[in-house]
């Protein structure tokens, strides 16, 4: 990890979707019992959460939630969507995401990922969004820029977003889970690279990471689908928070990063009972790819605050008609960005 | 492979810059022998060429060449450019080419790669270029589309081009390689990937493969250094004529794929001695990048030969007063359309 970054400038935030974490933070000890740990419960869950002790930590519940936001709001952070109240309550630089249903993977040689020291490489190092480098990520021990690389685009941007992957069960839809049961992803890809300006792509919200002071407005929950359940092949809202990101980082000049590190991440959920739910998204994404392709932000927009109230008039314009669902996505990206002003200017740092 | 593919739908053309290849086909053997191979000689190599037995291959020097083009045309076939000629006398679908100081890889596991076969699947599966798919290559064995990638653009679209990569030795600049001559690539990455959509990459000419009927005119040696040499580094035929291709793949709505297969590459020149040859290269690309990310050809352009014509007098245009190199390019471009329709028509194929 870059010796610059000091631990105390990272939280990492976990949506708790299930009430016994035992497992989970058992495995992830050798990595994030270094940090401090904001696990927000998803409201909907009605048990008791059990965490396992030896971390540094602050729980939020619906109470705390409804305190902060009030109870008209906490419904937006219901489900996967929890995790966006960890990311509103945060005070620190950088944030790291993972799903509660993820371990720490081993990469080819057998050796534990340490996923918490590769996303802030992947965020502290440059990205290179305005020409592909065939051999990847040119900041990566032992590669650089190849032959023809303009060196005036050697020095690259800033890296705002740094992307995961997954082994064992992929981030597939359910269709094709459903038509593929017995598919896992064994293929491990010793790889990061930048993906490239302009060039849109399904973020998942399963692994991420992302510089909460940059960035941090444009992951937000606001695209809801109707029958969205506890499942991720049942949700969309990563996926549409993805494309408002990757628009924002490329009218501002910042870089989204894909690939390393891997979580090793566990089955769960029957797919074939979810076709029904997930072909609401499935549909969607026709209608939200080429939109997302031809926002075009105003010179106006300088910060992450404004490029997303300008993103979300225009899904208004453009796609509010088409489907209440994107009228609502709308509404709830305006809300997001006050209550990002708000809850920031208003609420000290658990933590600090 | 492809089982859809014969043998004899395949070219291997390789440029014979030095005359000893007994060491290069006989580690090639095993992949090689069972296709037709077109060597190349420099034009300005004087020594005889010295070839093993066992292969079925056709060897065209100088006087063939001059034959087909005529004496004043054979010179754009100097030095890297002397494999251009085999892409323009083969008349197979298919076209590999690997430079003559490249030998075969072997993957994560020790085995051998078999580079014409990795090739060939990239140039017989569908690319991706309008959506980028985090898991890489959705037509791999074991990967597929993740969730949130539309469904319309699942089917792909046909792909033109198959760059390959470089282990031991990359291909870096002459100042890169200066500046870290221990630097060696040992990172295998498992991974085959469309290059976006308006995405422009430096593309290599060491180790590629092609779609000789859908994009072979693009492929052309038009521009040349002032001080180019014997080297890779010292050369930047393939980078521009990269830029060109990808330009034309990208209006014609096919794709562009990068990563495996890749070749050992072995050391060979004084990177030292080439830095003041190079400087004018890497200067170069400073104009060139940000030239061909702005170029856009008409709708009248709908074969490879238009819209290498089209580019050609866009380069003219622009180019042609900043430094005669470019408009000797943009000359060249033109002519070698002229020269593949000619050729094409008029010439049969030497292994039919």
């Amino acid at each position: 990890m870059s010796l610059s970054i000091k631990d105390d400038e990272i939280d990492i935030v976990i949506g708790a979707l299930r009430p016994d974490l035992t497992s989970f933070m058992n495995e992830w000890r050798p990595i994030f019992s270094r940090f401090h740990l904001i696990i927000v419960k998803d409201p909907d869950l009605k048990e008791e959460l059990k965490i396992p002790e030896g971390f540094n930590l602050d729980v939020y519940k619906k109470p705390e939630i409804d305190r902060v936001v009030g109870t008209s709001t906490s419904t937006i952070f219901s489900g996967y969507s929890c995790r966006y109240f960890g990311y509103l309550i945060s005070r620190k630089k950088f944030i790291i995401s993972v799903d509660d249903d993820c371990y720490p993977a081993k990469d080819n040689k057998g050796i534990l990922v340490d996923a918490v020291a590769q996303h802030i490489t992947n965020l502290t190092t440059p990205a290179t969004p305005f020409f592909f480098n065939t051999l990847y990520d040119p900041f990566t021990e032992g590669a650089d820029f190849v032959r023809g690389y303009p060196f005036s685009l050697r020095s690259g941007v800033q890296c705002a977003l740094s992307c995961g992957l997954w082994l064992n069960l992929a981030d597939y839809d359910a269709p094709t889970q459903a038509l593929k049961p017995e598919e896992r992803n064994s293929r491990y890809v010793d790889a990061v690279l930048t993906v490239p300006a302009r060039t849109l792509m399904p973020i998942s919200g399963i692994n991420i990471a992302f510089n909460r002071e940059v960035i941090g407005p444009a992951l937000l929950p606001s695209l809801r689908l109707g029958g969205e359940g506890k499942f991720r092949w049942e949700t969309m809202e990563d996926i549409w928070s993805g494309m408002c990101v990757k628009v924002v980082c490329d009218h501002l000049g910042l870089g989204v990063k894909t690939g390393m590190p891997y979580v090793w991440r566990n089955d769960r959920g029957d797919a074939i009972a979810s076709l029904r739910k997930e072909w609401e998204g499935v549909k969607l994404m026709e209608e939200v790819v080429p939109f997302f392709q031809s926002v075009r932000l105003s010179r106006e927009a300088t910060t992450t605050e404004d490029c997303v109230a300008e993103v979300a008039n225009v899904v208004k314009e453009q796609l509010g008609s088409k489907d209440p669902m994107f009228a609502r996505a709308a509404k709830a990206m305006v809300d997001w960005v006050k209550l990002w002003k708000s809850v920031g200017s208003s609420t000290s740092s658990p933590g600090a």
